[in-house]
C-alpha cells in the first residue's frame, strides 16, 4: 500500500534530502508526490530545460525505495510567461483579470496558455517516460476558477453553436422573449459577468457547465500527451472533495485512471465525521472505484490564516476513515513545513526547523499499522445497498438563483447524508447518469434541474422495485433551467403521485412545525426554508405542516409504484424527521448497518476476494465498547479480538472477519 | 373602474391566448399593460419593425372585452444594439460600465441611445395612434440608476454651466476653496466617482439633481412623440412609491398625465400597513390627483431570491387599501408565471403551469366586488387637512452625508407618518413647492436642503393660522448644500422661536431620556440619533432632556407664531412621544379621524359629488367590531349595514355613507 | 509656549480676519498653521501665484501677536494639474486610480507630481523666506496611503535592485522557489495588487518598505527645498499617532526638526485615555523629543458621518494630557467649522456662525492657563525607566499575513501599555534600533520580523542587567519575511531559555485557562489568540496552561541571562494577567510611579534643569483624592497645594515640586 507524502526538494538544500529520504523511510512513507508548482526551475527560460535538479532527488529517494508521482506544473505558470502574455491571465467575474502572485491564475481556453502547456507536458513527460521510479501522473492542481475573458467568450460562442446549431434554438431554449434578451448573432452572447445583477438563467446555467467543459478539455490535452509518451503510468488530479461545486466532477473524473484527492478536516474549523465520510464516498463515486487521499492534512493549515492544529490522534484517525471509504493510499501534505511563499503558515509533518515531533510520530505510527495492514486492503471494495443521486447540474442552477437565505443545495444532501451516516447505513454518491439497480434505496434531494431521461431512470428504478426519495424544488426546472411546463413536481409527479398545490419560500431553518403520521409514527418536528403544500394524486402522506396558513396540509407523501415505494419531502425538515423517514425505509427495504455498535462509532464494510474488513471508528469524545462478537484479526493492532473491545476516543479497529 | 393584469403574450404560444382571454374576463380583468419589454420583438433588426404578433394578441383581448395600456420598450435595449453601441450602457459609481443581461442598464443622455428611443417610439406610436383598445402609454420601466459615463460627464458640465453662467459662481456657491478644488475649466468637473472617497456637497447634490433630470429630459423625449402622434391617450410610467430615493419623483410627475406605481408588499420581507399607506399617499401627491397600481403584487417575488408567498386574503386587502388612498385602477403583476428568464421566480396570478389556484380565486373575487363598487369609486377624491413635507433635494443630501449610522430620513419621515395613520388622520404628502394653505397641520421633518422661499411660505402659513412640526436638522443647508450662515435652525428661527445652541450626534436610537411637559403631559420617553440642545427665544418648552450632559436642557418647543403654532423636534424621538405630540396638535387644530375604530382597523375617507365612502380595512390579526352608526350600503358585499359590524381579519367594508 | 489653531482665512470674508484675530487673542492664541491645502489659490494657473491674500491674512494676525506655521500644499493638487495629468492619481490596490475630489490622492513617485510639488513648494519658501511672522513649515498632510501605478512599479524595480543587487539574491531571500515564482527579469516582478489572492510574503514586506520609503523620499524633496530658502525654521509634519500602520513612522520623522500629530480622540467613538497616552508617547519617541500637538480635536468630527460631541471638560483635559505627555504646544483643529466642502461635518472652537460658544469658552480658560504655566513647562522632558518596542516591520508583516480572525498586533501592544499606564510607571515608545540602556523594563511584544541584530542587542540589553518581556510570535521571521531557520523563537530562543514545541491558532481571545505560579502566585486567568507549548532550556516556569490538550503545560517562563531577566509569554493572555506580570516585573525591578494616586488618577511627570513637574490628570467619572505630601505650586490653578487635594473628574494639577 503507497503511503506518502508531498514533497518539495527544490525548497531545500540538496544537503537535506537524505536525511528527509531516511526519516521518511522509518516513518514508513515509500511514495512521494513532486514538482507539480516548479514549472520555473524545471524551464527557467522558454524552450531550456532543467531536469537535472529533479533527477537528483528523484535517485534521492528511489535509492530509499521511495516512488515517485510527478505532477504537471501548469497550475503555477512562470513570471516570464506571464509578463510576455498577460492574456493568459484569468478575468474575474468582474471582469478584471488576476495578477501574478498566486496560482490557478490562468485560461483553461486560451490558446497561447495551451501551447505552452504542450511544451512543458511534453518535455516533462518524454523526460520521465519508462523511469522505473515514477509510477503515475497528477495533472495541474485543484482545478478551478471560471474565467470571464475574451478567449472565453469566444470559446462559449463555440461551444453553443456545437449545442444548440442555430440562433433560434438557442433562443427559443433559453426564453430570450423575456426582457427583449433575443440573440440575433452569436458574438452578441454575452458572459454571466457581474455588471449585470441577474442574468437569464438558461445563459447562466450553460456558462457553467461550458466552463466545466473547458477544464475537461484543458485536462485531457494534457492527458492526451502523457498517454502517447508515458503509456501505462495512471494519470490523476486532485479533487477536492464534496464541497466543490465550480466543475462537474463525474466529467473531470472520465479521462483518468483514477480519483485522488485533497482531504483538510481542520483547514477552516473542524469539520464533522460524516461531511469526511461524505466526500469520500463523493470521491469514490466519481469512477465508482478506490480513490487516493493526495494530500492529507498533517499540520495547522492557512495562507493568511492560520487555523487549528490537528489534535493527538486526529491524523491516524482521519487516515484511517479515508482508507475506510476506499482510499488505496495516503499521502500527508506536505513533509516540511515550507519557509517562504505564500504557503509559509500551511505546515506539514515536520515544522519548518525541520525537526520530527508529535505528528512526525504519528504518522509513523500510522506507517507501521500499515506496513502490517496495507496489503490485506488495498484493492478491497466498499459496497453499498443505499445511494445518493448528486446532480452538478442542479448545483449550477442554485448558484444561479440561491432559492433564498437559507437554502443550501449542499445542506440538504447533507442532511440526508448524515441520518444513513448515524445509522452506518454504507452509502453511494452517484451521479444522475448512474445505474440504480444496485441499490435498494436511493435519495435524490432536491434534483433541481432534471432532464426527462433522468426521470424516466428514477420510474424505472422504482418501478422494478427501488425506493426513492425525492424533496422540494426537484423537478423545477428542464435541462435549459426553463421551469417545466407541468404541475411540479414535473417529472416526478406521477412517480410520486403527487402535485405541489402552492409553494411557500421561507426565510428560517425551522419555521414550521411538522407532524409524522401513518408508518412514521406520530411526532412532531421543525422544517423551515421551504414549504410545498401537497396535493396527494395516489400517495399516502405521511407528514403534514402542523402551522402557519398550511397547517393540516400534506407535506411528505409515499407512493407505491410498480414494485417500489417514492417518498416525496416537500420541505426541508430538521435531522430528527429524517433520521425517523431513513430508518421507516431501513426497515421496510432490509438496509442494515454491518455491525450495531454504540452512538459515535463509524462502521464502514470493505470487500475482496480474501474476505470482509470491519473498520471500526470511534469518533466519540470516550471510550467506545464494541461487541464484535465471535471476532478476529485487529489489522491495526495485530492482536485477535473477540466480544466486547473497548476501544479509545480516536481509536480505530480493522477486523478481518 | 380599470382592473388588470400585465401581461406578455409573446412568452405563451398563441394558442393560449383565448383561454388567457376567457380566464381574465370571469375574472373582472378589463384591461393589460402590455410590451414594454418587447422591443426586439418589436423590431427584431434596425428599422425593421414587426408589430403582427402585438396586433393579434391585442385583437384576441379587445375581442373579449380587454383594453389595453401599451408600454415604451427602452428598459430593456436589444442585444444588436449593445452589442454594436456599448457606449450606451450605464457606467456605474466605480466607473465601470453594466453588461448585457439585465434591463435598464442603458445612459439616459447618451445621444446614440436617445436617437434608438426615439425610431422605437415613433413606430409604436404611428403604428398604435387611434387605435381604439389602447387607451393609453406607459414610458419605460421604473426609471432608473445613476450613470456615471462620459456622456453623462459632459451633460453635467453644460447642465452646471445652465446653472451656474460662470465658474465664478460655481466656486463660490460649491466653496471649492475648501481642499483647493477650485475649478479653472468646466471640464475639470468630475462626477462623484467612488474612487474620491467623499466629494464636494455642492457638487454631490448637483450630480443627484443633474441625473434626476436626465430622467425627466429622457422621458419627455417620449412623451413629445407620443403626444405628436397619439394625442389624446393618458401617458404614465410606472413609479415606486415612497422609498426610491435616487429620483425627484415630484419633478418625473410633472410631465405625465397621471401617475402608476408597483406595490410590492412582500417583496423583501412584509411592509407594515402604514409603509403602504405611506407610499399610496406619496404617490397620490405627485401630481395631487388619483392615481394607478400598475404593478400589484399577485405571488411571491424575486429574482434570484424569492420572499414569502402572499398569506390568504393579503392580495385583496392590498387592493382595496390601495383604492381607499386613491387608486383608479389595480393591475396586477403578471398574469402568468413566465417559464424562463431572469424572472422566472417572480409569480404571477396562474403559476407557471397556467393553472388557476387560490390566487386566481381572491383576483376573480375583487372582480367582482369591482364589478358592483367600481363605477362609485373611480374619480372620488381623498382628502386631507394634514401634510407631510417630502423634500427629495433633502433626501439627495443625506445620500451624501448620512449624519450618522443610525439616522434615516425615511425612518423620520415614516414615523410621524405612522403616528398620525393610527390615529385615522388623511394625509397628504406634499412636495416643498405645494400650496399649504388647506391643511391645519404640515409636518416637515429635517428638511435639511431648505432654500429660503421655502422657509419664507412656511412662515406664511403658520402665520396664517396652521400648525408646523418641524425637526433637528431642519434648515441647515442653503440650496447648495452649504451650511448656512445663520444660527440653525437658520431661516426657520424666527418661526419656531429658537435656536440651536450645540449638538450632539449619537450612535442609537434610544441614548436619551425625554421628558415631556407642559401641554404634553408630563411622561417620559427615549430619543437618539441626534440631539439639538435647544435656547428657546420666545418658544415655549414642551419636552427636555433628561440624561446626558445636556440633562434639563430643551428639547421640544412650541411657538406660537401669527395665528399659527410651530413645534420644534431638537431630536428623534420615540414612536409614542411622537404620538403624544401628535396627539396634542390633533386636538388643539381640531383634525380628527372620519370614525373611531378599535385598534388595528385602518380608516380612509374618499370623496366626490355622489358622496363619501368610507373605507374600513381590519390590518389586525382577528376578527374587530366597527361601531358604523347609521351605517349605509356596504360597496364590498352589497349588503346594508349599520351598528356594530364585525369585519373579520384582512375583510374590508366599503360604507358609502 | 505656542498655542493655537488651524485657520483657514481664504474661507471667510476678508471683513471677518480682524475679529477672529481678536478672539483668537482673548483665547490665549499665539499661533495659527495655514495654507496647506490652498494650492489653487497660490497658483491658479501653473506657473502664476497669487501670495496676496496670504500676505495680507499672516499681516492681520502678526498684528495682534499671532505667529504662523505655513503648510506646504501638496495633499491637494489642484483640478487643473490632475485633469491635464491623470497618471498622477493614486492607484489603489485593485488597481483604479482615485478620482478628483478628495485629497491625498497623488502618487508620490510620479516624476510629473514631484515637478509640480518643486515648483509650487519653492514658490511658497521664496515668497515667506524670512518673513518675521512665519515660524516654521508643515509638509503636506498626514502622509500617505499606498500607491500601486506604473510609476511605483519602476519605482519599485528600481528600489530593488538597489536592496538586492541581483535577482538571484531577491529570489534566494524571498524563497521564490516556491510556485514557481522565480523572477528572471526585474519587469517581471508585479506590486501585491488585490487580483491575487495571496503574495509572497517577501515581495508583501519590501513593497510596503518601499511605499514607506517612497513618501519618505517625497517628504525629503520638500525639505530641501526649504532649507534651502528658508533656512533657521523649524520644519514638520503631522503624523497620526500610534494607529497609523502604513508608514514607518521612525523612518518619516528622521528628516524632520520635530514632530508634530493629530489627536481626535472622539473622531470614531471615545478613545480610552491610555490609548491617548500611547499615542503621545509613540509620537515622542519618534524623535525621543518633544512634540507638537498640531490638530487637537475642538468639536464633533466626521465627513460623511458625524461623531459625538466632546463633553463639558475634555477638550481641557485632552490638552492638559497631551502637555503631561511632552507636547510643547497645542493647535486645535479648526478656528472655525467650514461651511462647506468634504469637511463641512468637521468642527472646530466656532462653530459654522462664528459665534464663540462653550468650546471656544473652554479653550480660552485653558489658554489663560498656560499664559501663566507654558513658559515654565516647554522644554521639559519626559523621562521613561520602561519601554515598548515598536516595530513597523511587524505590523507591515501582520497587515499580509493576519495570523487569524482576532489576533491584532496593535492591540497586544495596547494591552501591555496599558497594564504598566495603570501603575502609571512612565513609558518610551521606542523602535528597534534603539538604545536600551536606559531602561530598567523593555517590552517587545510580538517582534514577529526580528532581524539578527536586533537580536543580539536585546541579548545585550538583558545580559548587561535588564529585564525583557517577548510574547508568541517574536522571532519568527527574518528581514525577508521568512521563516528562521531555527526552532523558535529563533534568535531569542537562547536569551529566553525556551523553544515552542508547538503551537495552536485559536479563533477566540479567551479560549484557554492560564494558570500563574511561582513569583507571579498562584491565580488562575483566561488567554487565547495563540498558544506556544513551550519547552524549557533552562528558565522557569511561570504559568501554565490549564485547559485543552496542553492542559500543564508550560505557557510563560521566565530566565534569568547575564545579569538580566527574560520573560517570553507563549500566548495572548488577558489584562488581568499581564497586570500581575507587570506588577512582579516591577517590584523585581524597582520601576515606580511618580506619585501614588487613586485609580482612575493618571500621573506624569516632566523634569527640567527648573526642577519636576506633576501632572495629575483626574480622568475618572467623579472625584478623586490625591495626597501629593508637602505639594508646591498648582501651575493650573496658581495656588499653592499640599496634602490631600481633591481633583474634580476631567479636572488637572500640574505641581511644581
Amino acid at each position: 500500500m503507497y503511503y506518502g507524502a508531498d514533497y518539495y526538494p527544490e525548497h531545500w538544500p540538496e544537503a537535506r534530502w537524505t536525511e528527509d529520504a531516511v526519516l521518511m523511510r522509518e516513518a514508513g512513507i515509500n511514495v512521494v508526490r513532486m514538482a507539480e508548482f516548479a514549472w520555473t526551475r524545471m524551464e527557467p527560460r522558454e524552450g531550456t530545460f532543467d531536469f537535472a535538479w529533479l533527477d537528483r532527488a528523484i535517485d534521492v529517494l528511489a535509492g530509499h525505495g521511495i516512488d515517485v508521482v510527478l505532477g504537471t506544473p501548469t497550475a503555477t505558470p512562470p513570471a516570464w510567461l506571464m509578463r510576455s502574455h498577460p492574456e493568459c491571465f484569468l478575468v474575474e467575474e468582474d471582469r478584471r483579470p488576476l495578477t501574478f502572485g498566486h496560482r490557478r491564475n490562468y485560461c483553461p481556453t486560451n490558446s497561447t496558455y495551451r501551447d505552452h502547456t504542450r511544451r512543458i507536458v511534453a518535455a516533462m513527460a518524454e523526460h520521465y517516460a519508462g523511469h522505473p521510479a515514477v509510477i503515475g501522473w497528477q495533472i495541474d492542481n485543484e482545478f478551478g476558477d471560471r474565467c470571464y475573458c475574451d478567449s472565453c467568450v469566444r470559446a462559449f460562442h463555440i461551444w453553443l453553436e456545437a449545442r444548440y446549431g442555430s440562433l433560434e434554438r438557442l433562443n427559443a431554449a433559453w426564453g430570450t422573449d423575456f426582457w427583449s434578451h433575443i440573440y440575433t448573432a452569436w458574438n452578441e452572447i454575452p458572459l454571466p459577468w457581474s455588471g449585470s445583477h441577474t442574468h437569464n438563467p438558461g445563459l447562466a446555467l450553460d456558462y457553467r457547465r461550458f466552463m466545466s467543459d473547458a477544464y475537461v478539455d484543458y485536462q485531457r490535452l494534457q492527458i492526451e500527451i502523457l498517454r502517447q509518451y508515458d503509456p501505462g503510468k495512471f494519470i490523476t488530479h486532485n479533487f477536492m472533495g464534496f464541497g466543490y461545486p465550480k466543475l462537474n466532477y463525474y466529467d473531470l473524473a472520465q479521462d483518468l485512471d483514477m480519483v485522488a484527492w485533497d482531504n483538510y478536516p481542520r483547514f477552516q474549523g473542524l469539520r464533522h465525521a460524516s461531511m469526511l465520510a461524505l466526500a469520500h464516498d463523493t470521491m469514490r463515486g466519481l469512477k465508482s472505484a478506490n480513490f487516493w487521499v493526495m494530500e492529507e492534512q498533517s499540520g495547522p493549515a492557512g495562507q493568511t490564516q492560520l487555523g487549528k492544529t490537528p489534535r493527538p490522534g486526529e491524523i491516524p484517525f482521519w487516515t484511517w476513515q479515508a482508507i475506510a471509504h476506499g482510499a488505496d493510499a495516503i499521502v500527508y501534505f506536505r513533509w516540511r513545513t515550507c519557509r517562504f511563499g505564500a504557503e509559509e503558515y500551511w505546515h506539514g509533518i515536520l515544522d519548518h526547523d525541520g525537526v520530527p515531533r508529535r505528528r512526525y510520530r504519528e504518522v509513523a505510527k500510522v506507517g507501521a499499522q500499515l506496513q502490517r495492514a496495507g496489503d490485506v486492503i488495498v484493492g478491497s471494495r466498499v459496497k453499498a445497498r443505499a445511494a445518493l443521486l448528486l446532480s452538478y447540474d442542479s448545483r449550477f442552477g442554485f448558484q444561479n438563483q440561491p432559492l433564498n437565505s437559507v437554502f443550501s443545495y449542499e445542506r440538504v444532501f447533507e442532511s440526508y447524508y448524515r441520518a444513513l451516516w448515524n445509522r452506518n447505513i454504507g452509502l453511494d454518491v452517484v451521479s444522475p447518469d448512474a445505474d440504480l439497480s444496485d441499490y435498494a434505496i436511493v435519495i435524490a434531494p432536491s434534483v433541481y434541474i432534471l432532464p426527462e431521461d433522468v426521470a424516466r431512470r428514477l420510474r424505472e428504478y422504482v418501478s422494478a422495485g427501488g425506493a426513492l426519495v425525492t424533496s422540494c424544488r426537484s423537478g423545477v426546472m428542464d435541462e435549459h433551467n426553463v421551469v417545466v411546463n407541468q404541475t411540479l413536481p414535473g417529472p416526478l409527479s406521477e412517480l410520486c403521485g403527487v402535485v405541489v398545490d402552492e409553494y411557500d419560500s421561507l426565510d428560517s431553518v425551522d419555521a414550521v412545525v411538522l407532524r409524522a403520521e401513518g408508518p412514521l409514527g406520530d411526532a412532531q418536528f421543525m422544517s423551515g426554508v421551504w414549504v410545498d403544500v401537497l396535493e396527494p394524486q395516489g400517495a399516502e402522506v405521511i407528514a403534514r405542516y402542523g402551522s402557519d396558513y398550511y397547517a393540516g396540509q400534506p407535506a411528505v407523501t409515499a407512493h407505491r409504484f410498480g414494485e417500489g415505494l417514492a417518498v416525496y419531502v416537500g420541505t426541508v425538515p430538521d435531522v430528527a424527521f429524517i433520521d425517523v423517514l431513513c430508518r421507516w425505509l431501513c426497515e421496510e427495504f432490509d438496509v442494515r448497518a454491518p455491525l450495531d455498535v454504540p452512538d459515535g462509532v463509524e462502521v464502514v464494510e470493505r470487500n475482496s476476494d480474501a474476505g470482509r474488513l470491519l473498520f471500526l471508528l470511534n469518533g466519540a469524545g470516550g471510550e467506545r465498547v464494541v461487541d464484535v462478537g465471535v471476532g478476529g484479526e485487529d489489522l491495526v493492532s495485530g492482536d485477535m479480538v473477540a466480544g466486547h473491545v473497548a476501544i479509545p476516543s480516536l481509536g480505530v479497529v480493522v477486523l478481518r472477519a
